[in-house]
């Protein structure tokens, strides 16, 4: 079954779905059980009070729902908007780009800020929309913490400041997939009213579960938005929450078992540790592209990505050729270069349960790569660069003291 | 994190999630993947390819969602279907209702033909229906294949001969949750223009996989139906079935790999086989209900599902409490009654990867539960019965022969 | 890979190896570790310390020596005794057979006692050979605890008085294999000196582990014992104990890891309760099969044994045939009989970490065999037997109270 | 149960036991079964078809004991000699002392021929000795093929041809545990007696099973070998073979099932694309000692291993700190200097399922640790040289070309 085998432990650093820890596969590897059996309650209303941790949230309500990121984006919107709502959203890159047009075929009216690919939101534009929206007609604010096709991180504190400065009432809702549990997230002090993640980012589990929180001014929205829904209405779970059963419709045993797993290894390593670890590793990334005398497609340090980086190839190699040569030479997958950057970037993915070696391991792979392509690279560079600085800054494992 | 620890195996007789046979755990038992890689898209390619084996279509198209059987249900809603289309769906069981509840909701006009919970779909209303409509204003017929709740199952054959009698165009959507690949299911031959399953029922897969397969008719009508998708949208799949990339978001790299397994283990024990070991686990089941002097659910042999068997239990009892005791006592997982059966039935699942033993197991454990709840039940007469029809009709195992 | 495939699970009550339980198969999941690094060492420590529970000793110094039984009883027998030492062995089936054959080709000097196969030790031998060593040439006793070819448990508290009546300072070396942790066994209580088992017995761990357990007069006896040992030499243990490094070779990992996870369970069923449970399995397996009208290989209630019973077949029936057609036809796996009993007997292992429902389940299959093969059974009489007993006697599960 | 739980994985560079491929770790993730059904035996005799090539024999008969290397050892030499037999054996380091320590303990007359350790088996003294022993009372030439302590190869080519030349009949006894399955092993062609691995190197297995090669004329030396054995006795083996069932007592089913994807993965790879990859991370790993300024442990390039590499670190460190730390800091696990060369040496494994990338960020790590220890290292520089040589000389990865 596994027709393109190859020996040693593949590489995997697209920015998800990423490597999951042994301990996680282990806690996923039973038998399926009876959902309604009083086990699958109790270990759920653990999973709930846990989840919220990661969003630095103590009021907002978390749905675990057995879907994808796309799947999740949907929740946020259709819970809390009705058709027509006009909303403001911002293009960065790919993700944002399919998130509106989501938005879009949901029937929603939505202002597109747009970016060039690189940069991060442009919030003058929004102050300015913000300025003129007087009468409040800007029922939400969507926007995306981490642009994973570009490694352009947005700063929700300056979202958040614009909104109270103009006194505006719009929702703000944010795609945290490629940030929640691994970049600096604060649902409850930055304003957040809806925060989505997926488990096969930052979690590091399998692709399978939606990870929605609303807030309390979401959940109020809830009550009134109209956009058509049933497999993503909150509703639907609120109801089963208060019944104590939690669910709605058939879980995946595996995923919550996973899911406790996952939790239970991020708060053993404490998750200011787990961020400090994604700081240290994109800091590391992008010390190696500086060496290497590759541009990093983000366009200014404000919006540094610790998740995943871009790197900018010369115009005359196809960075698509480095990701077919990774997986074929080197079993090392890296992310393509989507839509607008195909052929110009390949990503580094640096995002969940991995550590200092592995992220060396892949760019000593990197450098033999642009090697390979025909970029003049010295080798070892990027690891020399990478190592310098990872070798003043990793700590002692705790445990191993 | 086992807090409801019980030695020996989990006795698994709910109708879903059931038990997932060794070589499919062992087949998820694996790290993520870049579903990007070559890899992916060629397994997914023969995945798709062979699911079409277990709905007995070549025409079929089939879409494998990251989803449960309620998004699975939406799915194929709201890709045939516009707003106010009228549809007609029958009301036997919690089921069915769900459905219901989900047509409505999603704002379909839709005629519920009710029966006892107990009996199958009324089809003679269905035939008036079709003959008062002459103008076909009824878009699609919705129905259960096999009432879980009830343990029901529906005659497909007949509601095909019914349209084709009063020559009716109208869709025919079919849940097939807990019949396919485990009940005699012809999507092709039926002229069944949408049939969906769940992972997690007769595959014998972890839940997290909705498997909807489209046949001709149905894709022309995804072309201008009006309700609102964006997750649910085949459109999104076909498009990247063209590109041979296939995945419209990131799939489950365990439960792709699970399917392939399970798939697997289908064709070697032959698909008509497995359908034949239904039938026994099925009649065996019914064989020790009547030996107990109980009834079942289902008020007649037509409608008998060889899947799941809910079992009438006599007034003074409780049919929650023998759920709980099977589980405090016996770790034993059964079923419970739902919504208008709860407290008067309880539910043997016996669909997916199970064998006969398994099943007498498990009619022991009832038969001591029902003693302990106070029924007059001789111990051992409903294994008896079962035994005595299965020693006859057990064949031996292929492979071992 | 699994050419032999059946669906549904194989129902394994051969008297070993045995069901490995879901918590222990997830904890030996894991790639290797450096046996060398703190953790392992770590680990060992409370391994060691927490096997000795289940020989009850608290005196005794335990190994898990990377062997099987077979390896066991020779790690016991050369540490222990030289080249031409006398002893007493005990031949009462064919894993005492074993045994002896191992004393012999050892070089030791043995008094065989033999017993028809269904008979326990012949302790009244045992008393005059005693009683005619005043010059104590006799320098051990070997006896099997649970002769598991033929379901004999032998009384070890009387063997005890014997020795203590005579004064006899002769070494009592206990083959433990198919009782310890399933039943009654007290190594300090009973001066039992060597005490063994292993893995895939009663701790329902894969093979690949003997657990041999010394005590002070065993360990003062390894010191002058000169028969040749390397790899089973305690003394190598011993040493490496004392540097805390605890490994003079490479122990499997895995098995560590699951040694801690069978452990675990074993304390949280509470080890009288796991005697228990094997008491109520072997209870009511006697009781089916005296309901079938067949007699059980062990002559006397004395000597019933709780983890395995062998079953006499009338004379016109093979009893290999039973244990062929059960995998054959039901996916049963039954043990054979051994050479003076092949063909006699056939054994239904219920030990390891099994429940009531899964032995039923086996009985109902039993049935079905006798039938097939031409026994006139009553089919359910067994379960029935089995269940009016067992309805009486199992306990709520602890954690689900 | 992880209690010294880091982020990521660990990078496991001990010299065994070795990373375990993910395929290898499903293929073992089971539960017990019948070893006397009909297919273990099937299985095992495929098994011991296959695994002869590994040792590229078709004369010699294998053994799959459930035993460690140290068994594996006490097997070849118990079942070929008879105490008091001369044999030659040399010490070049701490595993073929251990081995002389054995031959010793087991009373075989043992001439020692000792190098210094980091060079190989002297050779010229073997030579001095065949000449000298006309009437043949050396009985046994005992070598390691690559001694894991100091990464030293010996040359089995000149072993063979010396005894040849002087037509000594000595039986070759060769220690192939850190050899067979990575270096060029060739049990028929060079006349290679008895040879032996275990299962936890270069097959990248779990601990467990010692794995020995008998050739014809070893067998025939067993038929007299009057050294004490059961446990190890080959001609227990070599009855149930001949009867089909082919294990004397009861073998590790998961061992089993392992080794069988091991070969297979192996096979699929080829064996001479596993040894050319050995002969690359080998390579590269020195020109990386080299790069830093450090002295390979091994004295002369002929006898340079390509599974093991010793560093030699300055007077000024102690090695034991090098492994140290990178356990504690780094998430990496380096061998320990044994015996002689403690804390003069640590150790890099290269041998078993691993790639060139995973070596890298090996070494990127040991640049960081010697920096740390106070070495005055140019960090980047090993990774530099070995990435220069394996861009050169990684092949594509031949199932996905």
């Amino acid at each position: 079954m596994d027709n393109f085998y190859a020996p040693g432990r593949n590489h995997l650093f697209v920015p998800g779905p990423v490597n999951i820890p042994e301990p996680v596969i282990r806690a996923m590897n039973r038998n399926n059980e009876d959902y309604r059996s009083p086990a699958v309650p109790a270990m759920t209303k653990t999973l709930l009070e846990d989840v919220k941790k990661i969003f630095k949230t103590t009021t907002g309500t978390p749905f675990l729902i057995p879907t994808t990121g796309t799947g999740a984006w949907e929740s946020a919107l259709t819970n809390t908007l009705s058709p027509g709502d006009r909303i403001v959203s911002f293009l960065i890159g790919q993700f944002s780009l399919l998130w509106i047009d989501q938005q879009k075929r949901l029937n929603f009216n939505v202002d597109v800020v747009e970016s060039d690919w690189g940069q991060g939101a442009n919030l003058d534009i929004l102050a300015s929309k913000l300025a003129a929206d007087a009468a409040h007609t800007i029922k939400a604010i969507c926007i995306v913490h981490n642009e994973t096709a570009t490694g352009v991180t947005n700063n929700l504190v300056k979202v958040r400041k614009l909104l109270d400065q103009y006194g505006h009432p719009a929702l703000l809702l944010v795609d945290g997939v490629s940030s929640i549990c691994a970049l600096d997230f604060r649902m409850d002090e930055w304003g957040v009213d809806v925060a989505l993640t997926g488990s096969q980012k930052a979690l590091s589990l399998p692709t399978g579960m939606g990870i929605v929180c609303a807030g309390p001014k979401a959940l109020e929205a809830s009550k009134t938005a109209k956009s058509v829904r049933v497999f993503f209405d909150w509703n639907d779970y609120l109801k089963f929450y208060k019944l104590g059963t939690y669910w709605p419709y058939t879980p995946s045993i595996q995923l919550l078992y996973g899911l406790r797993a996952a939790l239970d290894l991020v708060f053993e390593e404490g998750l200011e540790n787990v961020i400090a670890r994604h700081t240290r590793l994109g800091t590391a990334t992008r010390l190696a592209v500086e060496a290497w005398g590759l541009k990093n497609c983000t366009q200014s340090e404000e919006w540094y990505s610790d998740t995943v980086t871009a790197v900018l190839v010369p115009p005359y190699i196809d960075s698509s050729e480095i990701v077919r040569r990774a997986w074929k030479r080197y079993n090392l997958s890296l992310g393509l270069g989507l839509n607008k950057v195909a052929g110009k970037v390949f990503r580094i993915g640096h995002l969940g349960n991995l550590n200092e070696l592995q992220l060396l391991g892949c760019l000593a792979g990197v450098e033999m790569i642009l090697k390979d392509v025909g970029y003049p690279i010295k080798l070892g560079s990027g690891v020399a660069a990478a190592s310098a600085y990872l070798q003043n800054n990793i700590p002692l494992i705790p445990s191993r003291l």
